[in-house]
């Protein structure tokens, strides 16, 4: 019996996941190990190879192909990532060097694209054609399928909601832009606007200012732990996050026409009720036509998120299918 | 012979045209009819049918389908033209009215989604399989192909990208939502911006009032017309307004990454340098390998857009090629 399990692999700037998945999206076997992001593009392939072998080799089956997600600009068809900043990858032939360190069809995709592959086929999107999925982390990363199909546009870059425009006379952004999505309400957005906010105001900041020890080490988290606690200033950053998030996410679905968004990552985690809200303001907001049969709701694949998706792209690209398999990569057999 | 040419209809608030149109997406005759949109829907069909009838009477071909365009929200699979505002319309079943009453099979389209796939296969967009195209008249309408398929989304709005975020604290839209890209650079709202101008300082609007005869009267029209004519006010409109178009432009670029743009419509057509404008904002501002391959042209289907659009959807959704048609509609042999 050929296998039918997939590896996901999801690599970050600090660390490497690996999991086997099976047809189910669920995870056999999961490793992580750290990435020396520092020590250059070798080093990380590395990383990855000895990720995916200590996993291996405590996996009960062998697996039939590999998907990898990373966070950058991503081109799947040519199997190349274009720009990793975390990494500080320009250019890197990932799935060759991938396929020829283990032995097995790889395919690459942005990480929040992959993500949306495991929501559409096995978490809180599954089965639903028309769907648009944002992970709020360190920045917004986003996916959609419409009409069935996830979309890549021209160059594997369609999706990027965190760069839609939000204010586009407003706060510096990390790419050549002003006011985006993400230099509002992603989380190193909201760091800065705490911190901005705490060195204005001491006194308002002293909450954040304790928890994170001081000003410039506040982040995304220390402002939902301070809000929490029923901080002022942190409850504020939190409020006027949220309705940055429902903001943003009106233009999208009117652009969109999504049945459903799925909202997942760090910042979202981190403060859930940010769902209900950015939810009640789509309802508001939005066109009536778009917003009537609409559900904003919450990631169900928290943890394992990147690995399951990573897994589905892989099950996707080669049709792993159980009647389809065996003639299209006799080679697994 | 059976036929190879198809019917396209536009319909307008004070108008409709039809056209019949060739595989090559040339009009071979067309006609203009008046609609009488305050006398309900009823009056509109028949007017649609007239106009029609009129048109065929002197084709030299009968048509295989018809295809509709109709400014509004409509659901293509149903048939059901959801609201469109300008004709006071909700919830008409269109397709079924027409099939009736020329006893032809019909296929129904929002009007810009329409134009988006004459674009696509005959127009500046041809052959491009990850393609924008914005048309900004009144209000501004759009239509996206990704990865060789026109989006439609849940319920057919997908493309509605007049309504993506600008400025979301701003100007009111016609929409529920405040500061949607239409409500800064669609027609009606240069009109609006323009009046409230000449109102707030009537010398500085002295050209503008003067071409208009009232302030009531100024229309994007008029400011394009007083702006050639070098009037200080006009220009300034005019250069906000291409930066609007460029700054709501370059959210959208990064959102779908399409290869091409396809710019049209009336307020285009009346002032062609936007488009040079709003291509300059986008590769400023817009993710690098987004804009490295992009173009953003104008429209090349100006006149017959509407029908040439509404023509290629029929095409489309009754498989029109030669090759096809004969099994999967012996009833128009």
């Amino acid at each position: 019996m050929p296998s039918t399990q997939t590896l996901g692999i999801d690599i970050g700037g600090t660390k490497v996941e690996s999991a086997l998945v099976d047809p189910s999206g669920t995870v056999r076997t999961s490793h992580r190990h750290p990435t020396n992001a520092d020590q250059g593009a070798d080093r990380v392939i590395n990383d990855i190879v000895d990720c995916v072998m200590e996993c291996m080799s405590r996996a009960p089956e062998q697996a039939a192909a590999a998907g990898v997600g990373v966070a950058g600009q991503v081109d799947s068809e040519k199997g190349v990532v274009r720009t990793a900043p975390n990494l500080g990858w320009q250019n890197v032939a990932l799935q060759k060097r991938l396929e020829d360190a283990l032995g097995l069809p790889v395919a690459i995709a942005n990480d929040v694209r992959a993500i949306t592959w495991g929501v559409w086929q096995h978490g809180a999107g599954q089965g639903i054609d028309n769907l648009v999925v944002v992970f709020v982390g360190t920045g917004i990363g986003g996916g959609v399928v419409s009409d069935g199909h996830v979309l890549n546009g021209d160059r594997g870059l369609a999706g990027e909601l965190g760069h839609t425009s939000l204010m586009p006379y407003g706060r510096s952004c990390r790419c050549p832009n002003r006011g985006c999505w993400e230099a509002y309400a992603g989380g190193w957005a909201i760091a800065e606007r705490a911190r901005e906010a705490a060195r204005t105001d001491p006194d308002m900041g002293a909450a954040l200012i304790d928890q994170a020890g001081r000003i410039d080490n506040i982040t995304g988290r220390t402002v939902h732990t301070v809000s929490e606690q029923g901080d002022p200033l942190a409850t504020r950053i939190v409020n006027t996050t949220a309705e940055y998030l429902g903001l943003g996410l009106v233009g999208v679905v009117n652009a969109f026409n999504p049945r459903r968004v799925v909202l997942g990552g760090g910042v979202i985690e981190g403060h859930p009720s940010y769902v209900d809200e950015a939810h009640r303001i789509v309802k508001e907001r939005g066109l009536q036509v778009a917003t009537r049969g609409l559900k904003v709701v919450p990631s169900e694949l928290n943890a394992h998120a990147g690995v399951v998706g990573a897994a589905t792209v892989a099950r996707s690209r080669y049709d792993l299918d159980e009647s389809s398999r065996a003639e299209r990569w006799p080679l697994l057999l």
